[in-house]
C-alpha cells in the first residue's frame, strides 16, 4: 500500500524517462540534501543522472545567491529541457518535487517561481515513547513504540506507559518516505514528540535516547528538515536533580546550558525546544512566580548560542474553570497572558498561537492575539490530527477552514497589510523565526492516516504553509492528479466534490454557529451536547429554554470582543454584522432570534444538522459509485469510514435537533422527524 | 492497618482469657473446618484449648443432627461457663465469630439460637486476572495481579490486559483475613472472577490455572466458603477448539461435561458456574437460536453428577437500545427474557435477579420476577461495590436500601408470604438453592475498601444473607461496636448518625426521585444530567421544558407497571399512589405536579439536591470532631473521602439544579442560589 502523494509507481510514467543533469557535480560530501537529491533520483526514481549535458533532459543549475530566499526553486524550459534553478541543494530538492507535482497535475513547467511565504513550515508530533499518540487517529507512533508495557497502575486516560529497552521504532523506510512526503510540500521543521511531556518522555533531551534523536535527526536533515523536541519544564528537577526549575535560578540556567551543550553535540543543527508550560496541568515559569517571558527567554539564551529555537505555546488557560461563573471566559486567556509580554521576548523565541482563541474548533474566529502582537516572532499553529474535526474517520478535507484563517483582516490600522498570514511577518523580530506549525496526522496505519482521505490535509497543510494564497480547491486537485494517477476524470471529480465540501458538511452536523464542544470528553468524537456544558474547561453553551450561546461582548458578556481592532471588534460585538457561523460565539440568543440567513436561530439549527446528514448521506452514496475505478483497499476503508460517518452524522442530527427541540419546545417547520 | 471488625487484637480484651473445650476432640483430619476453627483460637486469638472440659470457659458441644439446618448454632450459659452448640464444624465456627460479636457489641451471651435464613449467601468477584476489578474502588485485585503486562492495543476501557506468567497473588494472609471477614458473617460462597469473562481468564476452569483456583478453594474451604467461576459461555472454541458453543451440539456437551470432571478432580467441592450470558455483549445461548433454559440446563447436566450449581444472571436486555424509540424500555426486559422460561430450569439451575428492575440504582422499585416465577430457583442480586452509590468515596451505608428491597410485599394473591426475600423460598424448586449474591467490594487498599466506612457494607450484607428481619441500623452497631472498638461512645453516636443517613443523603443529590443513570458515562461517579441521555443503554429521563420522567404506565407508556401483581400495579399505575422516591421512575411530570410531599417535583428537586449537599457539609463538620478519638490513618483517610464527597455533592446540587432550571425557567421558591 502506497497512497502518498509521492508514490514512485505513479510517478515514473511522468518522469520514468527522463535524464538528470547536475551543473555543480562536485556535491560535496557535506551537502546532504544534495545527496539525498541525488539518491531520490537514482534509488528512488530509477532514472538516471548524466555527466553530459546534452543527454539530459532535466537540468539542475546552481547559481548560488541569484534569489533572496534559498529556498527559492525556477523551473523553466529552454531549448527542450527542463531547467531547475536555485541557490542551492535545498532550492532544488523543493523544484525537483514541485516538477513533479507540476506534472502530475497538469500544470505547466514552462515558467514557474516558487518562494515560500512562511519561514518555518512545521509539523508538531504528539507521539510518546510508548507509541502511542496523543489525539492520533492513524495507528501508533512511526517514531516510537512496539514494546513491552510495564504495570503502571498510575496511567491516566491520556498517560505514557512505562516502557523498557529502546523506545525507537527504526523503520527506515517508513521514516524516509514520510520525510519525503514532508518536503515534497516544502516542510522544514518537525518536532517529535508530544507536548504534554511524561514519564520517560523527559529523557530524549539526555542519552541514551539523544543519540537516537540524532539519528532521526539525520534521517530528516536529507530532506532539508530540522528536528525540534517538546520538554518538560521540569526537566532541571527531573533530570538534573535540582530542587527547583525556577527559570532564575543559576543552577536551572546552568543546567539547560549543559542540556543544550549536549545536544548540539550530536545534533549540530537542531531547531530547539518546543515548550507547553503552565498549561493544562503542565509545570512552567507561573508556579515560580515568574513571566512567561522570562521563562521563554531563560531558555532561549541557553540555546541561542547554537542558533537554535524556542518556540513557546500561548495555549495557557485556566483549565480548572468553575462553570458557575459565567464572568471567566476561557477565549480571553491567550490574549490576557501574553499581549503583555509583547516585546518582552527575545529575538530567538516565537510564540505558537492557536488560530482561534480556544482549541481547534469547526467554527472560531481568528485568534485577537495576531495583529495585537506588534514586536514579537508568531507562528500559527493548527491541528491536522482532526481531534475535533471527525478523528480521520468522518472526510474532512480542513484546508478551506485554513485558508480562511490565515485570510482574515485584522483591521489594525497600524499595519500594513493586516491579512492574518503577513501579520506574523509585519509584527515580527526576525522574519525567519515566523511561521505555521500543526500537530500531525500520520502514523503506523497503512493508509498512513485513518481515512486515506485526510492525508490530503497533511499534504493542504504543507502547501498552504508554503503559498499562503493558495486555495483549497486548487491544492485538493493537485492533490487527487498525484494520488488518483490511475482514476478517470470523473472519479476524482466525484472524489473532489466529496472532500471539497466535506468541512463545511463536518460544521454543519457539528456544534452550531460557533459554541463548540458538544463532543464526547476526553475522546472529542462524537456528539454530547451537554458533554462539557458543567465541566472545568471554559467550554460552555449555556442552552437554556430561551436560548443559547455565549455573550462575549462588551456591553453585556465577557469582555472579549473588545481584544480585536476597533474595526473588528464593533463587528463582533453586534449580532448584525457578526457572521452566522460565529454567531453563537459571540452572543447568547433567543431561538427565535432571525439571523442574516433570513431563518430563525433554532431552525438554523435544524436546518444545518438535516442537511449535515443529508450530505453525508449523499457521500456514501457517491462513493459506492466508484467501486470499479479505485484501488480496492483505499475504497473499502473509505467506504468504512463513510459508513461510520453517516452514523455520525445521524448522532449529531438527532442530538442536537432533539436536544433544542426539548428546550425550545419549537418544532421544525419543514415538519422534518425531531424526535421528543 | 487492621481495620477489619474482626481485628485480633480488638478482640483480645474482649476472649482474651477464655479457655475453650471441644466435646468431639477428634477433629477429624478431613474436617478442615474444624481445624480452622481450632487455628483460630490457638494461633489468631491465642487463646488456649483444653482437653478438661472444667477448666474451659466456653466449650463447642457438637450435637450431631439437634438442628434441622447445619448452620445453625445456638449459645447460651449454664455453669459459667459459654456452650456451643451445632450439628457440625461449620455451625461451631459460625457460633464462634457469633459469640465475638455478641461480647464486642454487648449483647446477651444467655440464650442465642441462629439459622440463616437465606442458604446461599454468596459474594460475587469481579476480579480480572491482570489484577483489575471491573468496578472495583480498592485498588487492585487480592486474588490476582501484580504482573507485568504484555502489550495489547486493543485493551478497551473495561479490557483485561494480556499477562505473562503466574496471575495469582499468593497473598496467603489476605486471604486468610478475607475468608474470616466473611465466614464470620455467614457468607459460605464466592465466585472467583468477573463474570465479563474475558482474554485469558476463560482459561481459569483448566490447567495450569485451575490448580492454582484448588489452592484458593483450598483456603475458603476452611472457613466454610465454597468458591465458584464465572465462565466464558464461548470456551468450547476458545477453549475446545470447537465450532460452535450450541448448548444442543453433542460435542460441547461433552466439552462441558470434561470441563466439570477436570474441575472435580481438583475441586471436589465447587461450587458451580456464574454465568453472564446474552448481556452487553457477552455471547450466549441466543446467538444459536436457543433459549436461556436450554443453555443454564446443558450446563447444569454437565454439573449435576457432581453436586454443583449454575448461577444463571437474568441480567439480560438489549444495550444497544435507540434512545429515539422510547417504546423500549429497559426495565421490563429480564421479565420479558425469563418470565416465559419459568418452570423450566433444571433444580441445580439458580437464576440470579438484581434487586431492581435496571442496574443498581439509587431508587428502584423490586423487580417484578419475584414473586412472578413460580417454579424457579432465584438468588436476589446486590453490589456492594457502590459502583452507582458513590464509588466508595461518598460515604455510602447502603443496608437500608437492601433491608427496604428484600422486605418489599409483592402482593402477590397465590404466595403465603409476599415478602421479597421470602418469595425465594416459597417459589423455589429446593430451597438450598436460593440465596442472595452481592457484588464485593474489597481490594488491595490498606483498608480494604476506598473509604475505610465501606467495609460496614460487606458486614451488613453478610448479616442481613443472614438474618433477613434484621434492622440496618442495628448491624450498623454491631459494626461500629467491633470496629471501633477504642472509641468512646460520642464517637461512635456520631459515626452512626453519619452513616445511618449516608444512603438517603447520597440518594438526596443523586439523579432525583428514581430517574436514575444521570452519571458520568463508563465511569458512574459523578454527575452527568444527560451523560446517558442519548445514549444506547436504555437509561433515559426525557427531560424538556415541561417536564420529566419515564412514564412506564400501561395506560400511556411502556407497560412495565403490569408486570406487578395487580395490586403493586396499581399502586405504580397511578402518580397518586406512588411513593415519591419512584415517582419519575413510573411517570413523566410536568415540573408543576404536586407531589405527596406537598412540594411541586421541581421545588423537590431543588429541594433534594440543597438538603444532599447540606448533609455532606455536616458530615464533614462532625467527622472533623472525631480527630484525637480515632485512629489516625482511618481518620484522614474518611476526612479525604468526605472532602471529595463534599465536592461530589456541590456538583451534583449545582448542576442538577441549574439543569433544571434552564430546563424549566421556574425558580426556587426558598430563593437559594441557583446558577443559571
Amino acid at each position: 500500500m502506497n497512497n502518498t502523494w509521492v508514490n514512485e509507481d505513479n510517478i515514473s510514467s511522468f518522469m520514468g524517462n527522463d535524464v538528470f543533469y547536475f551543473n555543480q557535480a562536485r556535491i560535496e560530501i557535506q551537502d546532504t540534501i544534495g545527496l539525498r537529491l541525488r539518491k531520490e533520483i537514482l534509488e528512488w526514481l530509477n532514472c538516471e543522472i548524466t555527466y553530459e549535458q546534452q543527454d539530459a533532459t532535466i537540468i539542475f543549475n546552481y547559481c548560488n545567491s541569484k534569489f533572496k530566499n534559498d529556498d527559492t526553486y525556477h523551473i523553466y524550459q529552454t531549448k527542450g529541457k527542463t531547467i531547475i534553478e536555485g541557490n542551492g541543494s535545498k532550492a532544488m530538492l523543493y523544484g525537483f518535487y514541485a516538477l513533479i507535482r507540476l506534472r502530475m497535475s497538469h500544470q505547466s513547467e514552462q515558467d514557474y517561481t516558487s518562494t515560500p511565504d512562511q519561514s518555518i513550515r512545521m509539523i508538531d508530533h504528539w507521539d510518546q515513547i510508548d507509541g502511542s499518540i496523543e489525539r492520533g487517529y492513524a495507528g501508533a507512533s512511526i517514531f516510537f513504540g512496539a514494546l513491552n508495557k510495564l504495570d503502571n497502575p498510575d496511567r491516566g486516560d491520556f498517560g505514557v506507559d512505562r516502557v523498557d529497552g529502546d523506545p525507537f521504532r527504526h523503520n527506515q523506510e517508513k521514516l524516509i518516505t514520510y520525510a519525503r512526503m514532508l518536503a515534497s510540500v516544502g516542510i522544514n521543521a518537525i518536532s517529535l514528540n508530544n507536548v504534554n511531556v511524561r514519564g520517560q518522555g523527559t529523557n530524549l533531551i539526555i542519552d541514551p535516547y539523544l543519540s537516537e534523536v540524532a539519528e532521526l535527526a539525520d534521517t530528516f536533515r536529507q530532506f532539508g528538515i530540522k528536528l525540534f523536541l517538546s520538554i518538560n519544564w521540569e526537566s532541571p528537577k527531573h533530570i538534573g536533580g535540582l530542587a527547583t526549575s525556577d527559570p532564575l535560578d543559576e543552577n536551572v540556567k546552568k543546567f539547560w546550558k549543559d542540556i543544550c551543550q549536549g545536544i548540539y553535540k550530536e545534533i549540530p543543527d537542531f531547531g530547539g525546544f518546543l515548550v507547553k508550560a503552565d498549561s493544562e496541568g503542565e509545570p512552567g515559569p507561573y508556579q515560580y512566580g515568574r513571566t512567561h517571558a522570562e521563562g521563554a527567554n531563560m531558555l532561549a539564551r541557553a540555546i541561542g548560542p547554537y542558533q537554535g529555537t524556542i518556540i513557546w505555546r500561548t495555549f495557557v488557560y485556566n483549565s480548572k474553570q468553575d462553570w458557575r461563573d459565567r464572568r471567566t471566559d476561557r477565549a480571553k486567556a491567550a490574549f490576557e497572558n501574553f499581549k503583555p509580554l509583547d516585546g518582552q521576548f527575545d529575538k530567538n523565541v516565537i510564540l505558537q498561537i492557536k488560530f482561534g482563541p480556544i482549541d481547534f474548533q469547526t467554527s472560531e474566529p481568528l485568534s485577537p492575539l495576531f495583529g495585537a502582537l506588534k514586536q514579537t516572532n508568531q507562528m500559527m499553529e493548527f491541528e491536522i490530527s482532526a481531534e475535533y474535526l471527525g478523528h480521520q474517520i468522518d472526510v474532512n478535507y480542513v484546508v478551506p477552514q485554513w485558508q480562511h484563517m490565515i485570510n482574515v483582516n485584522t483591521k489594525q490600522p497600524d499595519l500594513k497589510d493586516g491579512t492574518s498570514s503577513q501579520v506574523l511577518r509585519e509584527t515580527s523580530l526576525n522574519v525567519e523565526n515566523t511561521g505555521f506549525a500543526a500537530v500531525g496526522n500520520v502514523g503506523m496505519s497503512p493508509f498512513w492516516t485513518g481515512n486515506p482521505l485526510a492525508l490530503a490535509n497533511l499534504y493542504g497543510f504543507g502547501r498552504l504553509c508554503w503559498d499562503n494564497r493558495a486555495t483549497a480547491n486548487d491544492i485538493l486537485k493537485e492533490w487527487l492528479d498525484q494520488t488518483f494517477v490511475e482514476s478517470n476524470a470523473t472519479t476524482k471529480r466525484s472524489i473532489f466534490n466529496i472532500m471539497s465540501t466535506s468541512n463545511e458538511t463536518y460544521r454543519m452536523y457539528n456544534a452550531p454557529l460557533g459554541v463548540g464542544f458538544m463532543v464526547v470528553p476526553h475522546f472529542h468524537y462524537g456528539v454530547s451536547v451537554n458533554g462539557y456544558e458543567y465541566d472545568r474547561w471554559g467550554t460552555y453553551h449555556f442552552a437554556d429554554r430561551n436560548g443559547v450561546g455565549v455573550d462575549r461582548t462588551q456591553a453585556t458578556g465577557s469582555g472579549f470582543t473588545k481584544f480585536y481592532s476597533p474595526k473588528v471588534a464593533s463587528q463582533y460585538e453586534n449580532v448584525e454584522t457578526t457572521p452566522d457561523d460565529l454567531v453563537l460565539f459571540f452572543h447568547h440568543l433567543p431561538y427565535t432570534t432571525v439571523l442574516k440567513n433570513g431563518e430563525t436561530l433554532i431552525q438554523t439549527i435544524y436546518d444545518q444538522h438535516f442537511e449535515g446528514y443529508e450530505r453525508s448521506s449523499n457521500y456514501l452514496k457517491e462513493w459506492q459509485k466508484l467501486s470499479t475505478d479505485l484501488d480496492k483497499n483505499i475504497y473499502e476503508k473509505v467506504l468504512q469510514c463513510l459508513h461510520k460517518q453517516l452514523q455520525n452524522a445521524l448522532e449529531w442530527r438527532d442530538q442536537v435537533n432533539t436536544y433544542f427541540y426539548r428546550m425550545s419546545g419549537i418544532k421544525d417547520k419543514r415538519g422534518r422527524k425531531i424526535y421528543q
